[in-house]
């Protein structure tokens, strides 16, 4: 592979020093109006194009926000990152900016990853996602003096020495999602809407209930609240689903995963039940497994996410941009085929398994 | 936002050159104990971390790898290329070197962002996808001394004035993964097995289709080659779907895509018939579509792909690492609910439609 052209063999080519080759290139008024001809024309015949180092040199910008990926999953819900992901990079791109990907194993080593990438790539800044209460990673950055901005609200619980909560965040309002959806069951006539979430849930889990709830407040007639809970696998949710259909005979089931959906729709089927007619169903992410499926689901508005992280980070590095503010965007809810009226006034019952 | 300390701040603090400064952190032999420790102690009191442009000046290296994806895709296939970029960062990270992401709209707006990013960046190398044939990057790369290396063979038409083929490619072979499902389905009993394939199909295509013939060629009593072409959209391929159900009565279909298996799944289903032992059918790719849907599908070893693919970056960039060499690497069938023995020795009736 030939050497790739330095500033040096561009100096040597000319016949000038380093020097009057950075000058040429950063302060071409300084030079004589000979030499600078001269080093321009070595510049063109070796092909030499100034580097970030240069660049970093004389601006202190990288053009670089980096990004934490999660491992390779194979869930159905890992798809939603990666959307977020391709919009963000299309997004920095047109501004301007690169993503650059890092992995971590949690928080304390995504910090040392932001350390090191500062350090040897003068980070412009970093896009945030899988905010949580206790998140360390918004006082680091703020500490370093970086520009970030997340995907996800900062969840700060009200510690008395918590800094005051920054504005640096765009997220998505899981809770008008799972509350729309209940309503647009409540108003086809469904009372016993159940909702299926996570054991433990994080504030995102919290968040989606909470929307079933608030919901539910307004539903006549609807009884006491039916939910449960179940880790998000498939396998596993088949299990709860199972038991939820059984002890609580719902008409609906909301759910805060497209795998919980995916999972209570096979335990629908597997009793001979119709999705839809005899027990409804709306998941959360609107994956390509639940449109595939014909699920109902919750959609995020990823694009405009990415979008409005951007246009933050641009009025944090140059004055340009909008300063994200804390927004909850809206998201959307796609009925499909899963969610109809319920097949009459009462639960139905299970009929004896016809397929497995 | 406070200044982040540069070789500047700390030979003023240090009250020495900022070539001490470069020198202390490069060519510590170089300077007189003293000054080495008064230099040293600037550079913690300071927090200062030597940033890329130093290190470039010095190495000519960024550490950086830079790869095309794909605008955002709601796809359910989509999901590969990012399972790939996931693994590659993981394995490059892990190496050493860092991901950074672009996006183009074709082979010329990607080639575009590579000399961007190599002008501006000094690219290390670049990780590629999505070959085809008269693809034009490879020469690009070559002819401008960037490493590369390619997930996919890179298809090269054999014109006489085309270069060597390269052997910096990695790829799985798609035939191997069509000829082993229909395979396993003639084993079950199965003679009348479709080819749901893709039209006008791009290399990877014919090669899908290529594993299914070459298998079928080995069928006793096959009979005529049943095969149907659809886009990879589900809505498309269910039309298609239906008439290659009507027309062909097959006992299974194997399919280039996870899509348009899901898609054939949901006209069997139309049918009142059963996927698996009435049809049964076999996918592409093991998305968690396909997977929650209990579709067996071709898995391709994408960790594997990526560890051999940064492992030949580094035999380049480093002389480490190991020459990928162009190599095939065998998929895995994962066999699942939708295959089964025929039910009878005759393919079924279609049934009048009972699920829609």
């Amino acid at each position: 592979m030939a050497a790739r052209p330095t500033i040096g063999s561009v100096a040597r080519a000319a016949n000038v020093s380093r020097q009057t080759v950075s000058n040429t290139l950063n302060a071409p008024e300084r030079v004589r109006p000979d030499t600078l001809q001269r080093v321009r024309t070595a510049i063109a015949d070796l092909g030499y194009q100034p580097n970030v180092a240069a660049r970093q040199m004389r601006t202190g910008r990288s053009q670089l926000l980096a990004m934490r990926i999660e491992p390779t999953r194979d869930g159905v819900n890992g798809v939603v990152a990666d959307r977020f992901m391709h919009a963000l990079a299309e997004s920095a791109q047109a501004a301007g900016y690169r993503i650059l990907l890092c992995t971590a194993t949690d928080d304390a080593s995504e910090i040392d990853q932001y350390r090191d990438l500062n350090a040897t790539m003068s980070l412009d800044g970093v896009i945030l996602s899988t905010t949580h209460d206790g998140d360390p990673r918004r006082a680091w950055l703020r500490d370093n003096d970086l520009a970030y901005v997340s995907f996800g609200r900062p969840w700060v619980s009200a510690l008395p020495d918590s800094p005051a909560e920054d504005a640096h965040w765009v997220d998505v309002d899981g809770a008008a999602g799972t509350r729309a959806g209940t309503r647009a069951l409540a108003e086809l006539g469904h009372r016993r809407i159940a909702f299926l979430g996570w054991p433990n849930p994080s504030e995102v889990g919290r968040d989606r209930r909470s929307g079933w709830e608030s919901a539910m407040a307004q539903v006549p007639d609807a009884g006491d609240l039916i939910g449960a809970e179940s880790v998000d696998s498939i396998e596993e949710a088949r299990v709860v689903a199972d038991r939820l259909l059984d002890e609580h005979r719902p008409t609906a089931v909301v759910c805060a995963s497209d795998t919980l959906a995916i999972a209570a729709a096979a335990e629908v089927a597997r009793r001979g039940l119709r999705v839809g007619s005899d027990v409804s169903i709306i998941g959360f992410d609107d994956t390509p497994a639940a449109r595939a499926l014909g699920l109902a689901s919750v959609s995020q508005p990823l694009l405009e996410v990415a979008n409005r992280c951007v246009d933050d980070m641009l009025f944090q590095l140059t004055g340009r941009g909008t300063e994200a503010g804390g927004q909850l965007l809206e998201p959307e809810l796609r009925l499909r085929e899963s969610v109809a009226a319920p097949a009459s006034g009462s639960a139905p019952d299970p009929a004896s398994p016809a397929l497995a």
